[in-house]
């Protein structure tokens, strides 16, 4: 049985461009899938950087011009891996052409640009790689979840921390200029943790938030908090930082509920900590599950118990599934609606912030 | 060389109580002291109660009058474990009968209170039990932040968690009732937090705070959160709560500075982590001190290195330091002055959790 | 109701002397005991020393001669804390005389001494300091595996480690000579591993062993391991050792059976790690329980759940179990018969390690 | 510049030939190789489920006569990922006939094999999948010991435990029949714990081990423990074992020095445990060293620092440097040489556990 060719077109040839082309390449050696996946072209700006990455990752051609990318009939779906300013006008152009759009997180650097995004991409398939959300950890915390093994929950709370900030020699790339990146460590950072916790204990009403620049000159925020209040009477705390000194990539959640407590931190990414507070008194203590066995998401796909995943996983996890989603016609996530409700909390940090308090997540105040 | 007797009279004959007549009983064998610290009366309201108590601590007397113990000119410090809103009356009067004044924390039910009870306290020796301050880890970290070693401060976080709220079994104690305890997780767990916050990275100047309460009726505050900006130019978070279900004393706090980071949690108290962040690169890490060392805080004090201390050992600590500094006529700490910087803090929280906004710790709107 | 009085006589004033006194002192704070327990003399060679421990302890007398302590009739009891070379004939002239009988670890410093030992304490009440056992994580493990809960077992495997050994400053006590020793690691450190492993695994039918000395010119063993098996059909790994850098007290066992695992580590005594392998495949893991419940061990004689228990507690617990042994005329463990079991253990040790083969814990080779 | 065209041919299709797969597919990915590896037959004895491999995998061929293989001239080189009992024959046809022999662990059924392989072997670049050596962590442990900064070595302890053998439904494969695998936990994973011994800590001169096994009727050992003496002066404790229930794939080592001790567990891959004893006192502590640096071995081949590898990683590093070290014609380990000196430990640990006692590493009775 053949399968049908799936053109790619990547855009971008930095380090997450790296992580794509992997995922690109190895999905069909863990995922059944009925498509060919064909690296076709990759896309940038510098001729020799591109050359260079085809030749290792097999991309057929290399581009230098996105928009004539976007009309080449053969190019079925189309990869933004490109600085956040940049994936608007990309996804839009790629969407409106009929072609499926995977984009890197955060969707967009403005509220305004994820909307108008998530419109365009109703007429398409259309992903946002949100990796974490396919660590098997995290996705067996949101089925012990949605089998009331936490019960009501009462708390939330997230920690990213990076030290990326307080080293000079490498807090001068894109990631740092509000022009091309919308925001520091909010988008970077933070973007993770709340599309975490919109996928793990659902939407939020209204939060607190300060943001916070340690480097002279710099226009985007070294570092960002808030406090929230989450649609089902929980509430939550959030932290994100690029100096955080002493974590390299720290990405924690953890929920209390009347029934236990789920704790994960990335760091043990093929563990989650699970304390069940409806076992015998003398019983109760947090335990580490490692999340490899053949019982647990993805268990099957990758290697066998006991054999750890890495960082690149969960990307070829969602490839997988967004494969077979597409297939299937079945609904995908996060797509660009949930990465546009992940940019909603983001534009409420920041009016929160330069407001001084509470604000409503759909914009007014609370 | 006979020493010095010095007769305490302690008010309260609950767990806390407990822990003080420990204390009594204990420093003299571990401390070096020019008194000899007699246990000569426990005060109560249940005379069945405190001559069990006396029997089992070797109190000579009992009382359930403290006001009588406050014009015995026998008894040379008043030790006050009883609860909160009680508190301001008693070390009033012994302060103002001239007697050494020991109170559980937190000082007060109102920072009124507070106010009075620390000016009441300057004609005399006082000091409050902020246990913790005398974690030998805690005051490791102090040397290590004063010699410099974690550099310009960025961070500050801490939790204090608790699972009581959640049980409806233990949760109808006073502890639980604001005419009693004033208030409720902010006053019992969030006042330690404050605490060793101020006394290892200096004063907040100003908060933004929500407050929460889980259980339906409940006067007092199940959790509080706040963010924080320090005199220093670090930003804070901070959560507290009693239903921090999987967690049933979990006292952390983390630093992260231009030169490192610390990490303390109770639940391994005898241990302090640090990442040193001038090491070379390669050999970075964070690293698990036991402090238990000779060269460490109290190391000479109490066991050898390598054998752990416990929950009680920081109270001996306290009383120890405390009685020396009245010997040496040295300034102690924490006393009511610095318990009242807490309280302030407190009734910021409360300020900025009930408009919604920043405020300043002084009590203005920041 | 007044209680009976129980004159205790020690006789040594190192640092498990100091240990000792701590528990005298404290036993009936923390245990229902009929018996008063008095510090009467504390008995040793330097009077400098010994008066100012009694100074700090509360003995009421000094003595330098252990043998009038012996004939006294109004000691009751005499606690031996000096080298075990010296434990055999304080022990026996003690026992004849009808006293009761605590003494230090290891028993003796060869195995004709213990087993004299033993008979002469048949006559009197007797129990050995092996602390450990009253470790509330040790209790519960004791019970977990009673209760079936580990099942049929295969594996037990303990590590006792510390540095002093590589310390020159320190390796030159009586603790590092054959004749006043009997034994290095072994006695010191491999004494309390086998003492558990009897405790919780039962007795050893053979072992395989090897001792080393790292450092020139010592005559006793610096490091001893062996391997054995257990009448219960699990086979086990020992390891002791004073060159063990980096650590300063790691006394851990671990055991696998059929239904699960139990892990413990002395740096963190107040928790035990399960593996309960009934649970269902993908919610197995380790748990960590923290072992200070009102349902654990102990859980009502210290302090509440999630306060932690230090290096001392264990002894208190022994010495008030002990007293209630007597008042109820109940069996106590460990005692001399159960000090006796460890030697007939070390005594193989020894034996296999000259001759370099298995060897038959009663002696004869297997 | 066009690169070497290399023809593989794979001899088995389980589990290990999968990670051998995904390492041919990857290793162009992260390292530079002057080859074109190109996966050309896939060879075993059931066509379909190789049919299956080849589709998923991109062998171009599939074949089920191995002899055929090693008479084609246009297949470079031979991996052989078979029971153990095939190794041999194979690996001997391939060198012979000049084929580079890439062969899994443990090399042979027999020490009669192995040196026969061997010898065998000497005509042709040789390697042997002993993947553990290439975990950057391993990598980083062998360097910090190069440098001394262990000191004079004095302890190397190695865990190997999983549960597969007290797993009926698991434990009917070849793993478990002599016939196949010539051992059981010692040849399945006491062979890795020797490799990394011997790589880490050098020869070992002598030993004393035991075996057993649990399971009626099995004729493999389920268990191996032993004893060692290491020609550096240092002693051994190795412990493997099938029923180490609540263990999937713990594989640990650990090293004690006079300046320092290393630890390791794959079940933590990413990080290398290192205490410094040369650092002031107060400061020594055992610090998690995250190897994912830039600074560290692999760090400027997979991801970027914080981002963790996973269980195909090191397999991948394998066959990059392998084929690095044939470009350049310089050494490679491990290959058989060093795998003949794992199978002459293996030896010596059945003549010792079948004997009873110490036997020399060469063979005779020490």
């Amino acid at each position: 049985m053949s399968k049908t060719r799936l053109n790619i077109a990547m855009i971008g040839s930095g380090f997450i461009g790296k992580v794509h082309s992997n995922a690109f390449r190895q999905v069909s050696h863990f995922f059944d899938t009925p498509y060919e996946v064909r690296c076709q072209v990759i896309c940038g700006r510098d001729r020799v950087k591109l050359e260079m990455a085809a030749s290792r990752w097999g991309w057929s051609e290399v581009e230098t011009d996105w928009q004539k990318i976007i009309t080449r009939s053969d190019i079925d779906a189309v990869d933004i891996a490109v600085p956040n300013s940049l994936h608007s006008a990309i996804a839009i152009a790629a969407a409106e052409a009929g072609k499926i759009v995977l984009c890197e997180k955060p969707l967009a650097s403005s509220l305004a640009e994820a909307e108008t995004m998530a419109k365009a991409a109703q007429r398409t398939a259309n992903m946002v790689w949100f990796n974490f959300r396919r660590v098997p950890a995290v996705v067996f915390a949101k089925q012990l979840i949605r089998d009331g093994r936490i019960g009501k929950m009462f708390h939330y709370r997230a920690l990213y921390l990076n030290q990326s900030g307080n080293d000079p020699g490498k807090a001068n790339t894109w990631r740092y200029k509000r022009s091309e990146a919308g925001m520091g460590a909010a988008g970077d950072l933070l973007s993770h943790s709340i599309d975490l916790a919109l996928y793990l204990n659902g939407s939020i009403t209204e939060l607190s938030a300060m943001t916070h620049t340690f480097a002279p000159g710099r226009d985007v925020d070294d570092a960002t908090l808030f406090m929230a209040r989450f649609a089902n009477g929980s509430i939550g705390a959030f932290e994100a930082s690029r100096y955080g000194v002493g974590c390299q990539n720290r990405n924690t959640f953890e929920l209390n509920g009347s029934k236990g407590m789920l704790s994960f931190s990335l760091d043990e990414m093929n563990q989650l900590d699970f304390f069940d507070a409806t076992e015998p008194a003398n019983l109760q203590g947090r335990r580490s599950i490692a999340v490899t066995g053949l019982e647990h998401p993805y268990g099957k796909n990758f290697w066998k118990p006991g054999h750890v995943l890495g960082y690149e996983h969960p990307f070829i996890a969602t490839l997988g599934d967004f494969l077979h989603s597409i297939a299937q016609q079945e609904p995908f996530h996060a797509n660009f609606e949930d990465a546009l409700a992940v940019q909603r909390v983001l534009h409420a940090v920041e009016q929160s912030s330069s407001a001084g308090g509470w604000v409503s997540v759909d914009g007014n105040s609370a």
